[in-house]
């Protein structure tokens, strides 16, 4: 979904089709930025043929569309290909992906506060419609008409500008409430301005009241209570993360506080009829849990998982990205327990004759996908995928974990079965797991295609191709303080020192071999002492040395050092090391990206020394 | 030999640990710094004490040393342990790997043109001593004696000053000549000066006759000549590398231009009687090439081999390091073939039965060792280590190779066999392979403990344990403008565009995915084009795409970009991103170390545009 073909592109300037991206994770600026377009779209409409212009009323199909761009295309070739791409079936399986993002609590909210309230002053001349008529405008050849609190919309021209995407189009012909009720951001006034902006109708009051008896109560209703002390990112879905302090103390992160990150509403699986599937295998699986664990040897491993966006508040502050407003604590480390991935394909049937045999008759696998069973109103799953040869390597420790830290998985870490993939990005670590397939390609879900991907600092939503790059699997080397933190005040006791602490972790299972700290901004530097499993609770030993490319746990570390004489202003700096000797870039704005991932320049805390 | 232990440090600033050192690659600089040090250190002899100060002239052992500095040890635990560690046994073997780096072909120059000429005016005091008696102080406890042309030198004092380390203590008790003719860095006539300082008499003339009657012709003789394009770093051993213009046209680096890193002298191995000994496994392997071009699949890699020194100039232009003063050119591409080291390994019968019996004897192996057959005088030979895991795996694409772009290999790269580790830094590559061993240890040789290591900034020769930080063996992500030249005048045509071409490469099999090109010194970047296998050289085709993981060769990549308008001075900027989105630095100074290694910071190259 990495180009969007325009009608007439060349009549807008690029900030135009900032909108045109898919992006699951809209921000209250997106909004903004939405409208500022939306209003100079509006604008931009007098300038058109009538024929375009009438688009804000009720128009027979196929709708042109306006403000520089016409629909969603899957191809990859860019703006030259004519609407009819649009009719391609490969662009239908596309939109099968794709409104997850556009839903919102909103009708969650506003059931409460603005219930029943008519969006604008009712304007006599709008037509009533019924379900039927308005089910009729399904695609953007047919127009895209949605239905909101009795009202009917024609929103055919605002799809090319939705901040999430054309995940709107799930919605055509249908209720929003059901796709806002997934996404609080929506629960705003502008946004119910812009839609009233589209409205061309009424929806036949017999219709509103069969509407009104299927509408959906929160889907977030049946998330868990988290624990009070998580710095809360976004509510619903819910993504939080521990505060630094707590996060440095603890070699092990309990999982009460192991940051979280959702995509969906959590699921509620029942775990006596629970069944995995795993497919694409010569003897296809249907595992129960109880197969999981008597079937398979239990193989317990030490991870660390960290998310592609953990610290990009630090990218924000470089230039606006996209995305959850993460600060240093999206990554946690814990044990987990289960059946190795590898054993389970195994036992499917999957070995050297599978693979050549599979590769013979043209169907080569290298992939291995996993479906959760979360879900949006529309019933697209979270999905994402891994290389085969991870899954299948001795040295990978791909696991279907049922235990987290020592006990079930809690409910917000996948219960009752998830995949850890240790070195690789949080995301492909897929929760409520329902699915494995063996296969030649890629997950095509959104978040493997078009999300957790890296891009140059000079490349926009203008210009990025999501093709050209890899999804994220293995992360970069990453450190950062947890102690003292940024903005705090010390005093200058007696003997003048300062305690840093933080973590250091790798991807792809590299081990981090050397943390350096700077407390003049990078201009000298320490080695500090790796914390190792020592110390590192009191429940913990000391961890054993991590084999050679299976370091998938975090290392703590800390410096006890004299603070530089007389200054009242420290910066503090530390940049990590792995065991390929790679290092942490020096700066935030170079590796910048548009999406805010892979944020993983020097970490740098600055502190104010109060002499005694 | 990370620490070495002193007697009386703290009279002494940190410099005149600097010639402590054990390091392989001396500079002439380094002969500089080590002339300045001897000048102060006899300074300060003034200031000791009569005991102290009759060093000067033969004493009974042991020998109390000056300059701040008693003897070797190979002990990490620094400067607590008292002396007698000298006598510990396990200092004993560190002497067996040393004198390397102190040789020089000095005396092949000498003897054309000094030949026979006395170092100093006679002493008449001077006594005579016989090689028996020589030959007594062949120790730090019993003194160091040497003899050069006739005279007897006790060098005791000087050990600890020695650039090259105590490898200096391999010629204990007998003659330097044999050491010396290996590195030509020794033939300066300071080196002479200062050897004369330590002149306490003359050798038995029948002495003298009989070792002339056994004196080494040159070991280098039998090098075979190079092409002339190569940049020479070091004559003897012969170090060099192609001109960066060259090297990036060509995807495959022709073999006479591939970048050429010996250790020691070429050493002339007959194919026919040529045996590879394979030890550590069930059934030890004796191999004739004929066995290994029959007995196993003949397997063929494209693989960048790279110095770990690569870029190394760069370092030096931050803070003087140690070692050859490498460009950007000790990189370079080839296609190379032979049998795969793990189907050789299984023939030995190692296999998942070995391994487990092995550790279940304690004797669990984790290293592959390879020694070669070049030797220095006292027979050490070059080695190095790669962990079993990689030699092993189905992914890991080690071969002992005997063919370099579809020939034998050349005498410089190997001849008749080596070690190919793709995505490993090429000291573990081993040429003129004559011996692998399956161990539970890394090798103990001097390379892979005591040389190729990275360290922080803030480490200096005075606090150095070479035991903290790991061997490399993969190497972090690279790239490098080959084209145009840092310094280069281009002529602001009518299209106004400059062409900048260059390499990257990252170790571990990562994929280079994208690299990052600024025109204006870091601050905007634009996209390369890479060049994948297309248009690479005419003789090859394109290069298919790299399977996962196994990404061994570099990429070239081109950008055509319209200068900066009205810019005299352009500083043209690249930096590569591989498959874990792992970066390279900013800079340099932050990841300088006092071996100049792993030198892989953005690399920047200044140009003057002239107007039309």
């Amino acid at each position: 979904m990495n180009n969007i073909q325009r009608d007439d592109a060349s009549k807008y300037d690029s900030k135009s089709t900032l909108c045109l991206t898919l992006n699951l994770f809209i921000s209250r600026q997106d909004i903004d930025a939405m409208l500022l377009l939306l209003r100079r779209c509006r604008r931009l409409t007098a300038g058109l043929s009538p024929a375009q212009a009438q688009r804000a009323r009720p128009a027979a199909s196929p709708a042109p569309s306006w403000c520089g761009v016409g629909g969603g295309s899957r191809s990859s070739s860019g703006g030259g290909e004519d609407r009819q791409t649009a009719q391609d079936p490969r662009w239908r399986p596309a939109l099968a992906g794709l409104l997850v993002g556009t839903g919102a609590v909103l009708a969650y909210g506003l059931h409460h506060h603005k219930a029943e309230q008519p969006l604008a002053p009712m304007e006599p001349a709008l037509p009533v419609f019924s379900q039927a008529e308005v089910s009729k405008h399904g695609s953007l050849e047919a127009g895209v008409w949605v239905t909101f609190r009795g009202g009917v919309y024609d929103i055919t021209d605002f799809v090319a500008m939705h901040p999430g995407g054309d995940k709107i189009l799930l919605a055509a012909g249908g209720a929003l409430e059901p796709f806002w009720a997934l996404y609080a951001v929506h629960s705003q006034d502008h946004v119910l301005d812009i839609l009233s902006e589209y409205k061309v109708g009424e929806l036949d009051p017999e219709d509103q009241a069969r509407q009104r008896a299927v509408e959906p109560s929160d889907p977030y209703s049946g998330d868990p209570q988290r624990h009070p002390v998580l710095r809360v990112n976004s509510a619903k879905p819910f993504n939080g993360e521990p505060p630094p302090e707590l996060l440095g103390d603890s070699y092990i992160t309990p999982s009460a506080i192991f940051f979280k990150r959702n995509h969906l509403p959590v699921p509620r699986v029942d775990p006596a009829s629970y069944r995995l599937r795993v497919e694409g295998l010569p003897r296809p699986l249907s595992l129960s849990l109880a197969d999981l664990k008597s079937r398979f040897p239990k193989h317990t491993v030490t991870a660390t998982l960290q998310c592609a966006g953990n610290r990009r508040s630090e990218m924000n502050a470089v230039k606006q990205v996209k995305g959850l407003n993460w600060g240093i604590a999206a990554i946690s480390n814990a044990t987990w327990s289960g059946a190795l991935l590898r054993d389970v394909l195994r036992e499917g049937g999957w070995g050297p004759e599978a693979a050549a045999a599979a590769a013979a008759a043209g169907r080569g696998a290298r992939h291995v996908q996993f479906e959760g069973l979360d879900a949006d109103a529309s019933g697209t799953t979270y999905g994402a995928s891994i290389p085969l040869n991870k899954a299948l390597s001795e040295e990978g420790d791909v696991l279907l974990a049922y235990q987290m830290n020592g006990e079930d998985l809690p409910a917000d870490h996948g219960y009752p079965l998830r995949v850890v993939v240790p070195g690789t990005v949080g995301a492909r670590n897929v929760k409520w797991l329902g699915k494995v397939i063996v296969s030649r390609e890629e997950s095509s879900s959104h978040w493997q295609q078009n999300d957790y991907k890296g891009f140059s600092p000079g490349t926009d939503w203008d210009t990025v191709d999501f093709k050209s790059a890899p999804a994220i699997q293995e992360l970069p080397v990453q450190s950062a303080i947890t102690q003292p933190a940024d903005g705090a005040v010390l005093e200058r006791d007696a003997d003048g020192e300062v305690t840093v602490r933080g973590y250091a972790w790798s991807g792809g299972g590299r081990e981090v071999v050397r943390v350096d700290v700077s407390l003049d901004g990078g201009k000298t530097w320490q080695v500090a002492r790796l914390r190792e499993g020592e110390e590192q609770g009191e429940e913990q030993g000391e961890a054993p040395p991590p084999l050679p490319g299976r370091a998938w746990a975090w290392k703590l570390w800390e410096v006890v050092a004299p603070l530089p004489p007389g200054e009242q202003q420290v910066e503090i700096v530390c940049k990590a090391v792995d065991n390929s000797y790679n290092m942490q870039p020096d700066s935030v704005a170079p590796i910048w990206n548009l999406r805010g991932v892979l944020s993983n320049a020097w970490h740098r805390v600055r502190v104010t020394v109060r002499e005694d």
